[in-house]
């Protein structure tokens, strides 16, 4: 696969995000148009509600992008996913006979406000990433324990909340919470002081199952993927984790990139799960490459002062696929949801440069990070922006993910005192 | 208070569930009627859908039950919420000039077959029952460590899984999971052996928020009741939960009863939390009495067999009351949505026969319990009907909750053998 050209000019760089290999899948609004469905191709995003009503795309009886989200494209299944993406390759493609009717469908994206792509029907996260469940382990467990015996032979997961999932450029409020610090024998109500990102990818599920489904039927349901920051209050972590799992150490916020690329984009880098220290049962077996080779960055701005990047890694480092993911998450019959996002855990690598979390890259709060700025960080401060950055590197061509970021601004005074 | 009047006979009886007292509200089918809202009164459903449409409740502009569940009221608030109790209290109520259009919209709960009265938003399960916390903490951790370091200053609660709510008569499929026995080195993909009830309580917001609330807004957030079950595989649960809480254990279903029971409705029964052991703080503390008195029990039948009484025991014995829960749910700025789900946590009271689940009640298996029929049981069989009941008496009445019941279905045979 080397770079397909548009008309759209922009869009045939070999580092732009967008380019006729991507067509990831947004919601946009501008001054004058009202949230609706759009696709990124280079600088600009193809308008899909005017594009279908101009009847330039219409693959089903009933509206698709009548409403401002992606969940009707999903539930309609694989076989219109592909008739879709095909079509828009053929509208913007270089020389097509569409163009005089779509270019007057093209928004500048610098026009234009970005929102949720799709409902968040619901939120699971795991912590599947080898590297940083090796750190976390050792930190709070030792290096002897630092794997619980679970975790290499099931994608470790919990149910977050999807009422956290906001959109990249969404400012971060400081979480209060329940804390409890080890010179203290009492827990107080405080704003946390050891508020963390964690870079991961998020997987949307695409189409509904009620039983359970196998590795290579969850592929198929996968929709796209997302970056992902979930964004992690570590100090009240600490005091609410035992013995039901992360809480409201959790539930501030969930920041995603505005635009699904689609697994369909991803295609050409599809890579394997790393090498397995002990078999899977059955029905987690890896059956083919699921993963993808994209790699992602995080940097860290504090408040007027240039941007730092903190760690640089990529997805092929965990260790269960979303795939597997899904596959493991069906296996008591839970039934999925068009719209459920499944949050890869925390990606880090093997050295300390690629660790995907503040708590890591300090090792928990002790060894500050310089920043470019002369600045220290053990975790974050007020003002800083945190952006996460992701890109698959093809031949001669990008495909990017836009950016996940963040701003955190301060803790609220006392919620209660009003 | 005692037993209000009303014109459907049926409701006039001092131990009727659903006396004008009550009015609780449900979703109803009949080979007639496709799903939409009812209001029970005695043996009858007031067709809200059909009320409406004739013009004897319209407290709004736009219509309020063209729509199979309670969501759209909900999201009106409090005031609404009391004037559409008022009206329909006089629509019922005997002497009502309304009885001779209002008759003809009743259709006979014998007829009727009950939905999910409101879509789930999402579910929170809490473990805010001490008995049952310290019952399960001796059995894993021992007598001196049965209670975790957080318990008695935050209610302790994870995220659940809102697809697998279901209401009330739907059968319970025995769920797959990967367990681990502590006589193999290896877990294994088995049927659960170890399916459990999890009897409490199912509070449901009704108004959204999106920063921290205080205990008493939480209190008017809270639009009404229903009894739960959290199914839960146990052994599952063993191998899965740490250090994330539970996952597939507690994913294959939750029933509730059909009919939510208002808090207006409760409002004659509030009372205070148990005794504690040492203060909260400030924003958890109770500001009044925002507990129920509701008695509670849980029924299990053998196929074909007769049902034996396994528990009774009282909402009471809960340590946080819904209003706190969801406070501390708030703390973070997590926003809540009109249809989140919270769980109470399992009720235990505090001897044997008040325990709300098998594994309390077979004190981990070791200890059969020997029902009516001569059987015995540890945990769940294939063919077991489970039910819960529950009941608020007053004087001369009773406010009911329906049964929320659900049989056991075996296991699949290996779903990823077809």
């Amino acid at each position: 696969m080397t770079l397909l050209k548009s008309w759209v000019a922009s869009a045939n760089g070999p580092k732009h995000p967008f380019p006729l290999n991507n067509l990831p899948y947004g919601v946009f609004s501008t001054d004058t148009f009202d949230p609706r469905c759009g696709v990124a191709i280079g600088d600009m995003i193809l308008d899909m509600r005017r594009a279908e009503e101009a009847g330039l795309v219409s693959l089903t009886d009933d509206a698709l992008f009548d409403v401002p989200f992606w969940n009707e494209v999903m539930e309609e299944g694989p076989e219109l996913w592909s008739a879709l993406r095909k079509r828009i390759t053929q509208i913007v493609a270089e020389g097509s006979p569409d163009r005089e009717r779509a270019e007057p469908l093209l928004v500048p994206q610098a026009e234009a406000e970005m929102h949720l792509p799709f409902l968040v029907a619901e939120f699971t996260d795991f912590y599947a990433g080898k590297h940083h469940a090796v750190n976390v382990g050792t930190m709070f467990r030792g290096a002897e324990n630092a794997l619980p015996p679970n975790w290499l032979h099931i994608p470790i997961g919990y149910n977050g909340r999807a009422s956290s999932v906001v959109v990249s450029g969404s400012d971060v409020r400081r979480p209060w919470g329940q804390l409890k610090s080890p010179e203290h024998d009492k827990p107080a109500f405080l704003p946390s002081r050891r508020f963390d990102l964690e870079l991961e990818m998020g997987a949307i599920v695409g189409t509904a199952s009620d039983g359970p489904v196998t590795v290579d039927e969850a592929f198929e349901m996968i929709f796209g993927y997302v970056l992902l920051n979930d964004w992690s209050a570590r100090d009240i972590q600490a005091w609410e984790y035992q013995p039901l799992g992360p809480f409201q150490a959790k539930a501030t916020a969930t920041s995603i990139s505005p635009w699904i690329v689609t697994a369909a984009a991803l295609e050409p880098f599809r890579c394997d799960t790393p090498e397995r220290e002990v078999d899977l049962l059955d029905h987690l077996k890896d059956t083919g490459p699921m993963l993808y080779d994209i790699d992602l960055a995080v940097s860290l701005a504090p408040e007027g002062k240039p941007a730092t990047e903190i760690a640089r890694t990529n997805y092929r480092e965990i260790y269960y696929s979303s795939a597997q993911q899904l596959a493991h998450h069906s296996t008591s019959g839970c039934p999925m949801t068009p719209g459920d996002l499944l949050g890869s855990g925390t990606i880090s690598g093997p050295t300390k440069p690629e660790r995907g979390s503040l708590l890591e890259l300090s090792w928990g709060g002790k060894e500050p990070l310089t920043l470019e700025s002369g600045e220290s960080r053990t975790f974050l401060e007020d003002g800083d922006t945190l952006t996460l950055w992701g890109a698959a590197h093809g031949d001669g061509y990008t495909i990017g993910f836009g950016e996940c970021t963040g701003t955190i601004l301060p803790a609220l005074d006392n919620p209660y005192e009003r």
